[in-house]
């Protein structure tokens, strides 16, 4: 009996156990599913977060996003001001919408792009969009927020002039637009390349159409904007075949008309091509029809992209092309599960995990062509190839992230970089490169951060020799930067240059890089020369003063130095008080170089509580004043690394409440959240480490520098199979100060942990409590 | 003794006769060697004849030409003018030179190309040309023709101002300069990106230039003229590394600069785009030292010009590629070995050659890629793929002289004709169409013709059935000229066109072309459906004038009409005088409605003879005074075959001394020997057909029209291995009249051949006399 009825029991327990295991397995796979639930593409949009509310999908080709004015140069007249504002199309506070472009940056403080400018409207025909004030005269709408939704590869918005619902949503290549018309004999959608980001006069180089049939348009639209040598190619469809279609060429140029002149052009004629077109196609609407329209691109030709069309997004079905965006985006964000809290707080995570794997963007067709640097077609043999390198920005946190969470993409945007320095004709990795182009955005050379780094963390599936050439040659470039200076002085010089200090500090960073690159790949000669060119930062470091400092070519620092100020003082996006603690990779040597721990602690703690006049904040690019605490600047880049020096200084705790604080204070669940530009996702990917408890303060060391976690508890699904947790115990928004750190149970005994402690897999336990523990 | 005797002789006898054998054969290689003296390139420079004396081989991508002006539409301020002049880039009355560029058409009546000017100058650095009256204001330089040679596949010229000797020599996708320069520690070779022919304001849409290395330069530029989006890809090498290099950008509208003004990017800094670029490389030359330069064009990219310069032309060897371009030269020319009357005689007929073999010209890359209508790249398959498609002049004369003399190639062309169909938003055949554009210019589908003059000749190496669909879907187009009205009416009326009647009367010629094929296709619904629409230049003749006529929409005569009088008339490149004769599909018909064989050889005469007022050769396009005889207009097209229609009146010695007068009057073996434009070749077609003996005046139909030889004999290689001979009797400069022709001995009864007559080889003899043979 006894021997009947336990396996009875057993039999229940275990069936039960199954049914639990299966109804949370079933629940996590639900809570899965719902990730994107979390996110918020409308973080950023309002100000200076330069973030798109648009649809894309992780890395995609296609960021198809509202543009809310196409403001351009010839608008305004003059250079930046409202261009600049409009560095993602979409500014929250606007009251209307110029229509749907397929391509934009997310968080920049430079732009270009907004390609192909799809726009439907009702009525009277219009081609030019109108003003904001007076939105009749043109094809934009107002638009309410109330009738908006921003979700990840989904967005919705009523136009209400035109009384025309649109939503979009994308896969990797291809753009999906669904319009749902009212009634109307005068149905139109517009498709007007002369919009564009950043639309300086004569930016368009040429745009050519070609209406194939009734339901397929390609073309192109070559550009000379940031990116200087620039074609995006499309193929557009239609789920309706249009009834009548036009293009007005509004070129101020005149191009040669030759014998096109026997022609009407403008009606019903396959084929265009001018500076300036603009396209409209008519259609016939019932009450609630939909019109759906699929744009794919393509960086290589027009075939490139019919073929991308037809083989990525075969099928007219909005709502699974939704939602297999979707579950690629629960597929990514699911590589932390977060517990925390507050609601703001998992929007906050997973709406900054969302920004982080917005770029860098694929670049490539679906047969693995790309347009190279060298503007050659090029195969992607063996990876696949991405664009929209904003290193300076993204080597300090982004790429780092990466080598947690996308290893293998993180290795496929170094192939791509290699790539790009085969192509180059300069011999030289990116610096901020896109649309195979390089823009030469900012200083350094921080391809070399981001190649060490993988590297240095094991994550270097590419031939880590030829990379490292690559940097060499890139390091000792005849034409970039101040390098000829710099190698033949040790820094670089006043007259070269305004950003002299920046450039110095940042060279000497890259240099410890590759140095620390050759080191692992036994190149000791190479190791030799580029650590004595990381410590270059000395030659700029003015000790009498205690700060660093312009220096000229003779070797004498600059008179009237104001250490508050930026431009014309040596520095770039950073006055000295920030630039000063630039020195990541040897932050025991700048202590002693700035007077020991406790002077240097001093002076970080003045920098987050000193009053910096509004003057100075008046030269400070990119940000809110919001983005500004004390005088430390969170909006830019220079000091992200600066709260955690404390670690070093031996005073973990100041880290540990600047880290919470920093979270709090620039990172907010709403429009105008970000207080500075995201940057291709580095102020995501900050806050991303920062929340999780720890930080790359020097990529290219395999060292995190412990913060204070602002999760309770946080699982990252590593690539390898294996999961890291971080865990708290008594979390709370005031118990931001570190008890202790147990590894895998076994307490730390310092502020660091390692990239393997990471990788292979364990748990970080981190105790908190309401005091600082000195 | 006999025994030992007579082995000896016939041993010596074979012995002999082989060495005849040997000194015959080799005499006739060394002829076929020889056959380029013959060839005068500088026919045609003077002029109307806007031929280019550079340097080419048969049908070659490349055309590497001297440049006597750069005149644009920026320098003269105005359309038309000098522009038109310099259609070929070169003026033989000139006496500077601007530089040699690569690319240029054949005897066109408007223009484009000129791609990369290459100047080589000494002493102080100058980018602009400066002016004719000025050289020195410039790095154009004077030149005498007494230090000129122009030979296939080589120009020689000495550029006083600089003191070198430039020579050139091509292969079909690489020009190979020469330059012999003096000693000089300032010599220079200048890239001028800025230059080209038909060069308007902002043609240019795009240059771009990269560095690979001291030798090697790729580029590209793109340019919006007869061709309105046209891009064509550069690689150039220099047989001696550059000590300096740099460039200027003078574009009108700057270029957005953004993040490149960093850098001087003047000076030998390796990546350069915009607008308008020049571009200069610096060398030290001791004296007599000879700098050579490479440069390969692709259609399709910088790659594909690396790729056509290694394998295409390896070596450093100019006398080897001038060599190796004149063979292939001699080998085309030998398929037609004539005696003459002079030598004037022989080189008119070999440069008629000459240029007849100039184009349509190679448009692919050594891996067969080229670019297409759709600006998309193809794989030409099974194909050569061919450009430079002048077919209004060319379908006349040129590609039924290639049925006979080159139906390989034809049969190519027409391939490359089907892919542009293929390509064509527009579901047509090309008009006028080069550099993977339709340009439009002139009337007619005629590409009609050429489908069905090989399709009828036997010369159908591809899908006719589907040649026939295009040319179908071709002949009904929407957009097309007036073909919705004309195919409603019957006629093109005259409120819809200026050249309603030259218009009619070429679509009803295209259409009996389309019925021949479809009949041969055995496609009778097509035939009767095109048999009907060639009748439809009744519609347009006045029997009440004997004149066609413009006729409205109405049905109504214009009034007002002037019969001597081209623009606004109906006409185009003809009056009413000679385009009332274009029926060549139905001489006997046109002969009826004129008013019987009587008054019809009256128009014919007094056409020949009848003066023209100077008003009404002021609208005459294309051709000198001396391009007309009486109203017979020679130097353009649509009197081709005039002359040879006095076979269809029972009058068949007018056609011969007509056919002699013409060949005497309209070419002669000098600069300004063509009283037209070559037009492709078409005038040179003319010519040779005309020497010989015979005239397709009806492409599409396999007859020939006899006329007068005037060559002594003439043997045509066939492809097919077997030879046509044409023999003449007592022919002489007087003895103009034909007595009576013998096909292979048999004598004719008939003034008309067939084409199988030819190609099955055989010999036609002419008896020539001193008066007519009623």
């Amino acid at each position: 009996m006894i021997f009947l009825e336990k396996p009875k029991l057993t039999t229940v327990k275990i069936f039960l156990s199954l049914l639990f295991a299966f109804v949370v397995i079933n629940l996590n796979a639900q809570q899965s599913d719902n990730l994107v639930k979390f996110v918020n593409p409308m973080i950023g949009t309002h100000k200076m977060g330069h973030t798109y509310p648009g649809a894309t999908v992780p890395f995609g080709m296609v960021q198809l996003s509202p543009e809310t004015d196409t403001l351009s140069y010839e608008h305004n007249g003059k250079y930046n001001g409202p261009v600049y504002k409009y560095c993602a199309g979409y500014q929250y506070d606007d009251v209307t919408i110029t229509g749907f472009s397929h391509t934009h940056f997310s968080g920049t403080g430079h732009s270009d792009l907004g390609d192909f400018l799809v726009m439907p409207t009702t009525g009277k025909l219009q081609l030019n969009p109108g003003t904001e004030d007076r939105p009749e005269t043109g094809y934009r709408s107002k638009f309410s927020h109330d009738n908006e939704v921003a979700e990840p590869n989904y967005y919705k918005v009523k136009l209400d002039d035109h009384n025309i619902v649109a939503e979009m949503t994308t896969s990797a290549r291809v753009g999906f637009h669904q319009y749902t018309f009212p009634q109307s004999d005068e149905a139109h959608i517009i498709l007007d390349l002369t919009a564009g980001i950043y639309n300086y006069s004569d930016k368009n180089v040429w745009t050519f159409v070609r209406i194939e049939n009734d339901t397929l348009i390609t073309g192109y639209r070559e550009t000379a904007g940031w990116a200087r040598t620039r074609t995006m190619y499309f193929a557009m469809t239609f789920s309706k075949p249009f009834t009548k279609y036009g293009n007005q060429d509004v070129s101020k140029s005149q191009v040669y008309r030759g014998f096109w002149g026997k022609f009407d052009q403008r009606n019903n004629f396959p084929e265009a091509a001018g500076r300036q077109l603009k396209f409209f196609f008519d259609f016939k609407t019932a009450a609630n029809e939909k019109i759906k329209v699929k744009m794919a691109l393509s960086p290589v030709s027009m075939a490139g992209a019919v073929d991308n069309l037809k083989a990525e997004l075969p099928h007219w079905n909005f709502e699974k092309a939704k939602a297999d965006g979707q579950a690629l985006w629960n597929k990514e964000l699911s590589k932390v599960k977060v517990t925390t809290l507050s609601a703001a707080d998992k929007t906050n995570f997973y709406t900054a995990m969302y920004h982080a794997f917005l770029g860098p963007t694929l670049y490539m067709d679906r047969d693995q062509q790309y347009k190279g640097l060298d503007q050659n077609d090029h195969q992607a043999k063996d990876f696949t190839n991405y664009t929209t390198f904003s290193l300076w920005d993204t080597y300090r946190a982004l790429h780092p992230l990466f080598n947690v969470l996308q290893p293998k993409r993180n290795e496929d945007m170094i192939k791509s970089m290699l790539a790009h320095y085969d192509q180059s004709a300069h011999d030289m990795l990116p610096v901020w490169s896109h649309h195979a182009n390089e823009n030469w955005c900012m200083i350094g050379y921080h391809s070399v951060s981001v190649i060490a780094d993988a590297v240095i963390k094991g994550n270097a599936n590419f031939d880590a020799n030829k990379a490292l050439d690559a940097c060499v040659t890139t390091a000792k470039n005849k034409h970039y930067g101040a390098l000829p200076e710099y190698i033949k002085l040790g820094y670089v010089p006043d007259e070269k240059s305004g950003s002299s200090v920046s450039m110095t500090l940042e060279y000497a960073y890259d240099d410890w890089c590759i140095a620390q690159m050759a080191k692992k790949l036994n190149r000791m000669d190479i190791y030799d020369e580029f650590m004595k060119r990381s410590q270059n930062w000395r030659n700029v470091f003015d000790k009498s003063i205690g700060y660093t400092r312009p220096k000229n070519t003779a070797g004498v620092f600059k008179k009237d130095f104001d250490v508050l100020s930026t431009h014309g003082q040596g520095f770039i996006e950073g006055n000295a008080w920030n630039y000063s603690l630039y020195v990541p990779q040897d932050p025991d040597a700048l202590i002693e170089t700035m007077g020991g721990k406790k002077k240097f602690v001093t002076h970080l703690d003045s920098l987050f509580t000193m009053y910096l006049p509004d003057k100075f904040f008046a030269e400070t690019e990119d940000i809110t004043r919001e983005g500004i605490i004390g005088n430390y600047v969170h909006g830019n880049e220079p000091a992200h690394h600066v709260a955690y020096l404390y670690n070093w200084a031996g005073t973990p705790w100041k880290t540990q409440d600047k880290i919470r604080m920093i979270l709090k204070k620039q990172y907010q669940p709403t429009p105008d959240g970000l207080g500075g530009n995201d940057d291709c996702g580095q102020m995501s990917a900050w806050f991303i480490f920062s929340s999780l408890g720890f930080y790359p303060v020097a990529p290219g060391s395999d060292v995190y520098a412990l913060g204070s976690p602002a999760i309770i508890e946080a699982t990252i699904n590593l690539e390898n199979g294996k999961s890291f947790t971080v865990k708290t115990q008594n979390q709370s928004d005031k118990n931001v100060y570190v008890q202790k750190v147990m590894l895998n149970g076994k307490t730390l005994d310092t502020y660091f942990i390692r990239h393997a402690d990471i990788t292979q897999g364990g748990t970080l336990t981190f105790v908190m409590g309401a005091k600082p523990k000195k």
